[in-house]
């Protein structure tokens, strides 16, 4: 079934889903608010884009082009939907490829911010499969590892671009090492809290290709309070700071 | 000059602190509360122990031997007459040694536990050295930086010991990169912010000796509240949980 969700924090926007297949969690629309954007980010890969979340929300903060790579023809339609319903197609390029022939195809240094949900869980032989294939490629490590995910970055981002992605905590140590070997420099991590007293849950983490060392812990973010309501530091921290009506100019 | 200090969270104890040299600070209070303590922790290494504040609080909440190394004298003087003042010279033992000699001749796998609050400064060209000796020795790696730590922990601890110490989490990414370098395991992390809002300006951090893969980001501990005062999160975090009157029973 497909259905038309607004984005939370941004009134204005919507994405469609399929229910079959995996929605957009909170993950895909913290990272847009985490990225760092300068005036010298033109071009933006996201990689394993999905239904486009993260293109639509970066779109409200930058004018820079930005390219979705998605293996799914079903993810893609409703990408495509998605940003046409949003009146994005002039900045927004949804391109059906496996990231792995993308990577292949394409020049070096081609991009100033590489964007990625990446699937969260290591596939090995015990790894129980969702049955839906659709979900399996978007939670698994299937058509994309953290290893190919830095690899890639590697060769696409330009000499001093970024990384921006969302992992789970317990792998921090792996995008650390991964990244380092890549030549990308930790540089900003964010620990995403279910609420105050728990293990964090989500990561955010960005690398700067060829940066300095030096590794900023921003803020701790909790999600809920303590009466399960969302808290307002999440509100504001994910809510569209839309200063110049850039959302109603391109709507 | 010479003065007696309570210690913070254990009131029925004591150090002895040189106002001239490098005074205990939260760091060290911090430390022996994060690290984990099991039945099987039989003989503890507090490295560059300083006045002995490390081993003291650690004293209150283990039976286990507990060995501090120090290489300056007059921190060595302190260390031990903290000790006696506290009357635990039957389990704790100040040795004035440099941590490099103590670690060559000392066997392979002696150790459950290495616990060690070290210099926070990298040494380069650059350092503005302070002025009195004993400070530079406490705040900068002249006789112990992080490589040595990590390679003296994979001599010195016992397979699936554990190395737990304080540090800057500037410097997160260059622990995680050693630890691996010598097959300890990140495990657990805690980041101490000063108050809600702010970076994280602690970072505690326990590895395993040949342990498995799998991070926890422990829940976020904030020292001060919006007045100015400890938090009550911090006072609990820090309290001598004294049920079988520990302390009481050894002073």
């Amino acid at each position: 079934m497909e259905r038309l969700n607004y984005l939370f924090g941004a009134d204005e926007l919507c994405v469609y889903q399929d229910t079959n297949s995996f929605l957009f969690s909170l993950d895909s629309i913290l990272l847009p608010h985490f990225v760092t954007l300068t005036k010298k980010t033109k071009k933006i890969l996201d990689i394993g884009t999905g239904n486009a979340v993260i293109p639509i929300l970066l779109a409200t903060m930058t004018d820079a082009y930005i390219k979705g790579v998605e293996i799914q023809k079903k993810s893609c339609d409703l990408a495509n939907k998605s940003v046409i319903y949003n009146k994005l197609e002039n900045q927004i390029e949804i391109i059906e490829d496996d990231i792995k022939h993308f990577y292949e195809i394409t020049p070096t240094e081609s991009f100033d911010l590489i964007t990625c949900n990446p699937p969260y869980f290591k596939v090995d032989v015990n790894s129980h499969f969702n049955e839906k294939l659709t979900k399996t490629y978007a939670r698994h490590e299937v058509s994309l590892n953290l290893e190919n995910l830095m690899k890639i970055s590697k060769k696409l981002l330009k000499n001093g671009g970024r990384i921006s992605l969302v992992h789970r905590p317990e792998r921090l140590v792996d995008i650390i090492l991964l990244m380092k070997k890549n030549n990308i420099e930790p540089k900003k991590v964010m620990f995403v809290y279910p609420k105050f007293g728990k293990a964090s849950n989500i990561l955010l983490i960005e690398g700067v290709k060829n940066g300095n060392p030096g590794l900023k812990i921003m803020e701790p973010l909790y999600v809920y309070d303590n009466n399960n309501q969302y808290t307002k530091q999440l509100l504001e921290y994910v809510e569209i700071k839309d200063d110049n009506n850039a959302i109603t100019k391109k709507l």
